[in-house]
């Protein structure tokens, strides 16, 4: 962070906008309320403009017009297209990375995969850190293999970082698998990829990395660091559309190997020659199963475009610099009012977004939503989590988030609102 | 077939469509190429316009404005919602449909559900008539069970309907599962629910079938029937759009005891909890898994709100009328070519596709498709399928479709095709 000088003020904010060699991209976005400042990127990206116009092709001229034609038009390699655009985002040359049903759905295929691959081994290892719909997924995992495998989940002492050393230890010769968030959902911890794959390797276990945070945010290199398998969803920092489908990756070494538990048309050798026996296409495309949502996968290509060149070395500096500013106004404008930070202050363990933690963090999100035009979002038990899109997320907007929060405190507006939990946020 | 007298002639044809009361449907539809005979509705239906715009409302409105709110819009509950109106037309109240997944997917967990529910029985019996597709997975299945189960296929004789007997007498004390497409992709085959499932249900078998090519086309009655499971896409005669997400459904009676072998949070009791440990939501929710794609689920309800308005039972009519207008054609039109009938003749027993099996069937529909502007599709070794979608084909569409075959055949323009297949059709 001492790179970085930063004052308070919008006056300041505005001339890190100035200099900020992203800023032109927000207009590639739909912004349909000027005030709003949308700080939950994180969990739903801003919409691309060229999304819409790819969108009304897909329908109108694809669907509508070409009809069943469409499949020779570029729908039926459109897994595998869009899957090598993710690729050059995390460091996968191509043919390891498609996309395919949901990140849940992904995790299960990699996850049964990867523990027939260690046979005798029963140990998987993850983190209390990690994402709870994952921990679902490897809880039915070991469920469906009968109870034979055991989910040991090293424990981070101050909910922010994990104890490396404890997940270190805990990895042994009856380890299978180790899965873990790369940047973690409620801290935003970045996990260092390549020590704790080296570290997996050394005990003959797989690693699975779950890059739903940190995909389009931070660089990877999953290929050259020797990244045995990922996941992760698009509709964040990618840009991709509500429950946008997922990708997963399969570093190249292990395809010819590993074998799907779910064993669809998609990634039969020959399709399309409606053969009664399945045998699995070559490759990562093994990993497809049925017929893919057409309409939602190509809406993931606007954004990616996007992306891919703005350039993901400037987007995680600009990341870098927008967290450490939201870090800087909340020791300087919001410590006074109680608040702690909820992440790590190392931004070179820091993803893209940034927690905070209230005691009454339910109700000031809450007063945030509905009367300051501010969206993040609130982690249980107590914490207010800004994501920071670098392609649409301006540094007036993260002056104005603080500001509005001061506001929030300094005339007590969430004592109006309850703890009671809505059913759904 | 005797109810109907039909003509040859574009005349005649005019007068039937002249007297379809379902007629007015077609405009409801985009339809860019006038010329154009479409008779591939069964692999990929039309595009409905209201869906144009409920999809840029989706994504525009939705996504672009209201952002992560959007899932507090109507998103949240969408998969349930949607898959309730399907329910409307499957025979089965509300609560036992949902939208989730592909179809392969659904396929998956149902039948590890199902062969979970019946330990010690290791038989499951399909027919060879049924989606490769399908008997890919149900093989997974067994190779993920540690090939404890045996897969036993029913043998259709004539390729066009399956050995009834056959099936029955293979089911005994030892099947788990009876699963089946209730109208065979190929002939176009509609099996007698009831009585199948009656006699599964006597040895103590569950039943799944895939309802993929009748969803929307013929009348079903889920629930009264009894019926334990059930999947089907909604890309077909539902025209969701391509890869449109699929639907399942559990009959209520055993959603208590039926798990996912895939634990999701959508499936999840609390999802928003983000409690560590899963605990499956009550109902047929519990087979949801991930976040499912929005854009392509929303683009499903413009194609079944007109199902529901024109009513099933109307469709139907219109499908018989049609089908077997098509087969006295085929008989009175293309006999003298070397055709023959594929599907079968007793209209209670065929859905709303009729394929015709020519030697050079290869060749006559790529001049189908690339000199004639006719549409149907091809399947191994000689079927031109013809799907009749009543909400948009019209007696004109399969007269014209029949007249130019016999232009095709009476010129010998197939001949300047290959027999080499293309690499995907």
């Amino acid at each position: 962070m001492e790179q970085f000088r930063f004052e308070r003020g919008v006056g300041f904010a505005q001339r890190l906008d100035d200099e900020d060699c992203l800023a032109p991209f927000r207009k590639a976005f739909l912004i349909r309320e000027p005030r709003l400042i949308y700080l939950d990127g994180n969990s739903l990206g801003r919409l691309p403009l060229q999304t819409l116009d790819r969108l009304r092709q897909a329908a109108k001229e694809q669907w509508g017009g070409d009809l069943i034609r469409g499949w020779n038009g570029g729908w039926y390699e459109a897994p595998v297209r869009v899957g090598d655009k993710i690729g050059k985002l995390l460091g996968a040359g191509p043919g390891q990375v498609v996309v395919s049903d949901s990140t849940s759905v992904n995790l299960f295929k990699l996850t049964m995969a990867a523990l027939a691959m260690r046979p005798g081994r029963s140990r998987i290892i993850s983190d209390d850190l990690n994402f709870p719909s994952d921990l679902y997924v490897i809880q039915g995992c070991i469920k469906l293999m009968g109870d034979s495998h055991r989910l040991h989940l090293a424990h981070s002492s101050d909910g922010i970082a994990p104890t490396q050393q404890a997940l270190f230890d805990a990895m042994d010769e009856h380890t299978a698998l180790v899965t873990l968030s790369h940047v973690t959902f409620k801290s935003g911890f970045l996990y260092d990829v390549p020590s704790v794959t080296e570290r997996a390797h050394k005990v003959g276990a797989l690693v699975l990395w779950d890059l739903s945070h940190s995909a389009g945010a931070v660089p990877l290199a999953l290929e050259p660091w020797g990244v045995d398998l990922a996941i992760g969803c698009t509709y964040k920092y990618l840009n991709g559309g509500p429950g946008a489908p997922a990708f997963l990756y399969v570093h190249r070494n292990l395809q010819g190997e590993l074998r799907s538990p779910i064993w669809g048309w998609f990634g039969h050798q020959s399709p399309f020659v409606f053969d009664l026996k399945y045998r699995p296409a070559p490759g990562v495309a093994r990993f497809l199963v049925g017929t893919p949502p057409i309409l939602s996968l190509l809406a993931i290509e606007g954004g990616l475009d996007l992306l891919l060149e703005a350039g993901i070395e400037r987007i995680r500096s600009k990341s870098v610099q927008l967290t450490s500013y939201l870090i800087y106004l909340v020791d300087t404008v919001l410590m006074p009012f109680g608040f702690m930070l909820g992440s790590p202050r190392d931004e070179t363990r820091r993803g893209s977004h940034v927690s905070i933690r209230h005691p009454d963090g339910y109700r000031i999100n809450r007063a945030l939503i509905e009367e300051m035009d501010v969206l993040p979002d609130f982690r249980e038990p107590d914490n207010i989590r800004f994501g920071l899109s670098p392609l649409y997320t301006s540094f007036a907007d993260v002056w104005g988030a603080v500001d509005r929060i001061r506001i929030v405190m300094e005339e007590g507006r969430y004592r109006r609102y309850s703890e009671q939990r809505l059913p759904v946020t």
